[in-house]
């Protein structure tokens, strides 16, 4: 497939943060050239801001079916009367459903890429391939049995997983221990070591709570970050979701272990953690800060423009200081900075690199005047001012239309899953 | 006109709060009839979820065209060498340009009324009107001398704004003394006569930054809100916007007066302003509490849909509370408790009521599955969702098509102003 995007803005995010006007090429899942082009494609789009897919760092991709069931409850009794008793319910084909709803969800609005935890990891990894979305999918490990199977066997069906999507294109087998409260020393000593085996990335929750942190203190004599580093999981390959309620000597080691913090503002602020990551703290000491929606359950959507300007606000309004956590910075959280770290070649609209590129219409309401585009795709933009995605330079949206999937269908089965999952005794 | 919307779900906002499945139809201004109905209409919707149109409770129209100019600067840099160098500088067709800009985004994303408050309020006004827009026009009162005219006139000219527009169909005219800060004490007496000569709404800033309450506590003894009481303006007519400083002791006042409060809670995290409106104690009160968005330039948009998220997650994160302020709180506030103030006979899908509608598909990703329609408009739905807008019984927008409006050419209007503005020396 070739691609050519005329007459845009190009938000480029190379390593000047040039923003360009021009066009871009695409042919076959590269990006092949930059400037004034004149070539024949097999689709033309025209008049867009282009760039980046953004990376949704942290998701449990078939909460969709579970979005708005149970909002404005205490944490507690959302998890024990809401949540757990219908996961509890779930098999492969309501996961295959939320899943494919999720993806429809994240393209629509400028996100191709994510980087998912949950059970049936291996029904979500083939919903990405048939979808066409880049996937860093997540075995999760817990020390309980969950609906897919019995606690024993996770981790050599977690092998098998990762042997599995060894080499794919779009899909990444990723290790995921759960946390430290829902993981055994034991337990986060074998992830570590399957991790270092298949030079896999590890997917873990950090210091959501405060509560987490204190449990997980007066059971071990540890924090979970100081867990976390004892069991062999604190390296650059590890990501870790939250971080709301870190220390600033967990910050340095985060730092110095070049391990990744994901932000998760929508959702601690929805479930009220009360916890703030430490974005200036982490900034100043080099760590690397991505962005993530967490599941549609604690969201309640998969929109990354809502993401991006939750992070930039949530840290001005804590810390009385207006000019800090700046859109370029955040931007970057969810573009290169993201990429960077995942050693994907991609974030950035440059030759040679992946065609994982969003297209926004110039004129939309609200971003008009152009005083400028980075603030604008920060505060101002939403997801559904995405008009066209592409991923692997496959055009997968075009003028908001799918091109491949039959979106009806997926909503209609979603709701015929939902039904069944809440007729399950 | 007559509009017929069929196979809906209708979010009513009745006094039950019922949510119905059905159809609405409209006749010249007013909801005729709910229920199941055949009948020929001029226009013909379907399958969309129906709610009153949200009420934007305080705006700065015309700051559009600073949208972006100047973000992530601490406050006072901010003000002083971005916003009011160019406000400085505006002439009525920047007003006009940067007006007709809000109006199109407000439309498109869902807002049918709003309580506005800037200079040349006048040429505000005429736009709202060709616009077919339902305004609360707020005549600003400054002790300085405004882009429009000299301080000693602004009194005077403010009567004769309420004169010429007492009694219109869908603007009503508002004195809009700026703060305490910014009014002496004789200005707040003069415009608390005024608001008593014509009946008129009073719109006002009240205590935003802790800076502010501790200027006017310095300057006359007396806290901002002490001050708007002692001089005749704290009543039922009273609107006052932001409110994140206030007392308990406030708190109590504002609900024995029946004035209103108007929340803007992505402003304030924007600007960094640190305060927290008391929303779980203003309904404890009993207090009205309302919506809006501020202007542009500092939120920097105008997505009601993104205020009320923004507003039920910013309390329960700083309250570690995630069952206070709720989707169907958030919902009334941006519908039906602020038409109940306005005294407007809209707010509601019922019998007899203003036609203020607007809808969304049924079929978006993020709005599947429908566990709960009020979960989904406050945390699910994007101002980008909304396909059809009625005010005052016109459809203005339908299938996200202006029927009356070349939004191009305002687009082009508003980049050629900002540009002139830029250029002025």
């Amino acid at each position: 497939m070739s691609i050519l995007i005329k007459n845009s803005i190009i938000v480029t995010q190379d390593r000047e943060r040039r923003i360009i006007e021009g066009d871009v090429y695409i042919e076959d899942d590269k990006i092949v050239e930059i400037g004034n082009i004149n070539i024949e494609a097999d689709y033309v789009i025209k008049n867009k801001i282009v760039l980046p897919g953004l990376i949704n760092m942290h998701t449990h991709l078939p909460m969709t079916l579970l979005r708005g069931y149970g909002d404005d409850l205490p944490l507690e009794e959302w998890l024990t009367t809401r949540i757990w008793p219908i996961e509890a319910k779930l098999k492969a084909e309501h996961i295959a459903a939320g899943t494919k709803l999720a993806f429809i969800e994240m393209i629509s609005t400028g996100t191709t890429c994510c980087n998912d935890m949950y059970f049936f990891e291996d029904v979500i990894a083939n919903e990405a391939k048939k979808m066409g979305i880049r996937c860093y999918a997540g075995f999760s490990i817990i020390d309980f049995d969950t609906p897919e199977m019995k606690r024993e066997k996770l981790i050599p069906e977690c092998e098998k997983f990762l042997k599995r999507w060894d080499n794919d294109e779009l899909i990444k087998p990723v290790v995921a221990p759960h946390s430290t409260y829902a993981c055994s020393p034991e337990t986060l000593e074998k992830t570590s070591e399957l991790s270092k085996k298949y030079r896999a990335f590890i997917h873990i929750h950090c210091s959501e709570t405060r509560h987490e942190v204190y449990d997980v203190l007066k059971k071990y004599g540890k924090r979970p970050l100081e867990q976390i580093k004892e069991y062999g999981l604190l390296n650059e390959k590890t990501m870790l979701a939250h971080c709301g309620w870190i220390t600033k000597e967990e910050v340095r080691e985060i730092a110095k272990a070049k391990a990744c913090v994901i932000h998760n503002p929508v959702s601690n602020m929805k479930l009220a953690t009360g916890g703030y990551t430490p974005l200036p703290e982490l900034m100043e000491a080099n760590a690397t800060i991505t962005l993530g929606t967490d599941g549609a359950a604690s969201n309640n959507k998969l929109d990354m423009f809502e993401t991006m300007k939750f992070t930039a606000l949530i840290h001005k309004h804590h810390r009385w200081d207006a000019s800090i956590v700046k859109a370029q910075e955040v931007l970057d959280m969810a573009t290169i900075d993201a990429a960077n770290f995942l050693k994907l070649n991609a974030g950035s609209i440059e030759v040679g690199k992946k065609a994982d590129i969003i297209c926004i219409d110039k004129n939309m309401p609200n971003l008009i005047p152009r005083h400028d585009i980075i603030s604008h795709l920060v505060y101002s933009a939403s997801g559904y001012n995405v008009s066209d995605t592409i991923i692997n330079g496959k055009l997968i949206m075009h003028e908001r239309k799918f091109l491949n999937i039959d979106v009806e269908k997926v909503y209609e089965m979603v709701e015929k899953m939902k039904e069944d999952l809440l007729n399950i005794s």
